[in-house]
């Protein structure tokens, strides 16, 4: 792989930091970096795929929720517009993932709304006893699905499909495991470790054939590149806020069911909620004590919203459909590609693995690298040179991309630190077991 | 009842705001109220039992949370007290309610905690196929449980125990439904309509006669009054963080499970979550895929808890703690007491019913007004009478004591602003039906 810069007017070095400032000049989404709390810019920070930077105008929204709507308006806040918060906030959000407005609802966190999902998908399917899902998927998808199987009873089964390479499972894989008695397929859309991408349609179009339903882990996708959810035809879908959506640390979750689903039919029953609240009952002020699903997606909410985590989730969901999630994904590929191309020159070399893909149609908006002593240069990165990646099991050096506010200059100095870790060898003094936290 | 100030330097004329006022000068407590933001002062707010004030400090907190620990510290704010917040906070609440520290923990709402304990509870007692609880239920209490029923199975059922005059249900009435076959009793153990009160210790024993596990929904008590689960021996309970506990609008929830119920023995199976998810599995960074409970309370957290919604109830948590809960109980009963009396003076003689009990060791702290146009009373107290109480059907006009800022002379003020309102009808132009919030 070459860096083939056209139009460029002054030509830089291809690996200098020059060139990285140069495209930094040329990118026509810079200045949304502008929009970020950075406060220390020599701070490298590739890890925006795990907790997104602040925009500044969120800093500003809790401030107004916290001491003007709860502060001064105090019960009130709930009737001027903290009520139709996770409808509104999902109706934003399903902007970028090809949803209709009333599709997606944000509320609980990314484990409460797969639960609910999950349970409900199988009642929807009932005499059907097997879920599907690989070895590839973040592990609270696993552990939700062992759970939901537990409590189903001793007929249901969770299949794991194996991922040979650890990078992706094959179409084929998949079309051996789905069959007749599959109720569900559960998936991560990019995987968490290899930031491999699924191809919705194909997987989607596989379980509809068996007569399964659907669903999408939207966590490491939604944010960074668009999704057609209607146009794959999906099910069910749920994503986290916190990553490329930088809604802060643990913020509620979005959670997507097709319209057609939420309606009683002849032949199909409606999706409903296995966590009955008063948040997703109809009229839920009348207080009534026998329950009846609000209508539509707001029956899948339970409790009360968190209102600040919340509340601080929109300003963001602004930001990346002012910036273009089509163009923020254009300078994702952009962005990764470059990452790789430095790796590839200036890493590679030194015994440093691609542990992604090299199709960029195949690749999300993470590079994982991968390096034998991958958790101590993890380490040295954090300590010694301020670079922030995180690492995952077995070896994973994950470089996230969020192209909202990511420059080259950051990927060039990102990669040219963790060349001097490797070349000075400045590792070796941290130790070779996990520290408590990442 | 009759007002009986003793060692009044000044006596004043019982039922003026002169009298209000020096109250004011001798509650011990008062300074407490200057830790909160207080906007306008003529607001009289007697809704801390549907969403406490503001306190100070947590302003500070959460904009600490959010400009310093995620804008400037990043991903590192995980490891520098966001892992970890669930539990400290937990172990802070505690102590409020007569639990060990590693008894409580706090993340997700009431209602996705309730739905954890109620499934792990019919777990633990399965054979037994009945959940009691009574009229008196919060609503999503009793969504939950509905919930839970129909998804444990076609044999579970849900008795739902009459009261016969909206107040409380009798010792009796529970010894006569709870039976051999019951696997659990759920109550709210402060009534949020009547604010009438549970005698904790006798029903938990009842329950657990009968071999079934008791369940206590502490939201409208936990903060207001001093709670003691180990004394009763209690199983099981849930609470909200946004009520008395000040924490902000829809804040986390916490849950208690009786320590040695986590634990597996000979007998017992030890109770697990239903809920799985990455914040409790054991060594969650190990990010393997198999399931395995975190030793202790930890395994009933899922997802990652919403933190800046979290962060914002430490602060009061410990405001709570330095005021000392029995020396809040106390005033409260005192104001509640005080309240009553300026009812009785003021306003049965108008036709105002008192709907909560006279007893005030079987009183919350909030008091149930009933009058047949309830609801425009309500309305015309908000729009014309900057009282901010709360509505309950059919005809509760609710009115909370946060004896930690409410003073005598916000009750003074609220129950002649309401006295006026009845006198000069001033609720007639407000419309009977219900306004969408309230």
């Amino acid at each position: 792989m070459t860096l083939v810069m056209t139009n460029s007017p002054t030509p830089t070095r291809p690996y200098s930091k020059a060139h990285a400032l140069d495209l930094d000049a040329r990118d026509p989404l810079a200045h949304f970096r502008d929009a970020f709390i950075i406060a220390d810019p020599d701070t490298i920070y590739l890890d925006g795929n795990s907790l997104g930077r602040l925009p500044k105008r969120t800093a500003a929204r809790v401030r107004e929720v916290v001491e003007r709507e709860w502060g001064e308006r105090l019960i009130r806040g709930w009737g001027e517009g903290w009520f139709g918060a996770p409808q509104r906030i999902g109706a934003k959000i399903a902007r970028l993932i090809g949803a209709d407005a009333d599709e997606v609802i944000v509320s609980d966190s990314t484990t409460v709304n797969l639960f609910k999902l999950v349970i409900a998908a199988l009642h929807a399917r009932m005499g059907r006893s097997k879920i599907i899902t690989d070895d590839l998927n973040f592990p609270t998808d696993a552990y939700v699905l062992q759970g939901a199987v537990k409590l189903a009873g001793a007929n249901y089964r969770l299949e794991v499909v194996h991922s040979p390479d650890g990078l992706s499972v094959t179409a084929g894989a998949f079309a051996q495991a789905i069959d007749a008695d599959t109720a569900l397929v559960e998936l991560s859309h990019t995987a968490f470790k290899s930031g491999c991408v699924y191809d919705m349609r194909a997987i989607t179009e596989m379980a509809h054939r068996a007569g399964a339903l659907m669903l999408w882990d939207l966590c490491h996708s939604v944010g960074a590149m668009p999704l057609d959810l209607h146009a794959s035809d999906v099910d069910l879908a749920v994503g986290c806020t916190y990553k490329y959506l930088n809604g802060g640390p643990g913020a509620p979750a979005f959670l997507f069911v097709r319209k057609d689903l939420l309606v009683e039919t002849l032949h199909a029953t409606s999706l409903q909620s296995p966590i009955l609240g008063w948040f997703g009952q109809k009229n839920q002020f009348d207080m009534v004590t026998e329950y009846q699903p609000a209508p539509g997606l707001t029956r899948f909410l339970a409790g009360t919203p968190a209102m600040l985590s919340l509340a601080a989730v929109e300003p963001s969901v602004d930001l990346i459909l002012e910036a273009g999630i089509d163009r923020l994904r254009e300078k994702s590929v952009r962005q990764t590609e470059y990452l790789i191309a430095l790796w590839e020159e200036l890493l590679e070399p030194l015994g440093v693995k691609l542990n992604s893909p090299r199709d960029a149609n195949c690749r999300g908006s993470h590079v994982s690298l991968g390096h034998p002593e991958g958790l101590r240069i993890d380490r040295a990165l954090i300590e010694e040179m301020r670079v922030i990646p995180d690492f995952r099991f077995p070896d994973n050096i994950r470089l996230g991309i969020a192209p909202l506010y990511t420059s080259y200059a950051d990927i060039f100095e990102g990669i040219t630190r963790l060349r001097r870790v490797l070349v000075e060898r400045l590792y070796e003094k941290y130790p070779t077991s996990r520290p408590e936290v990442t």
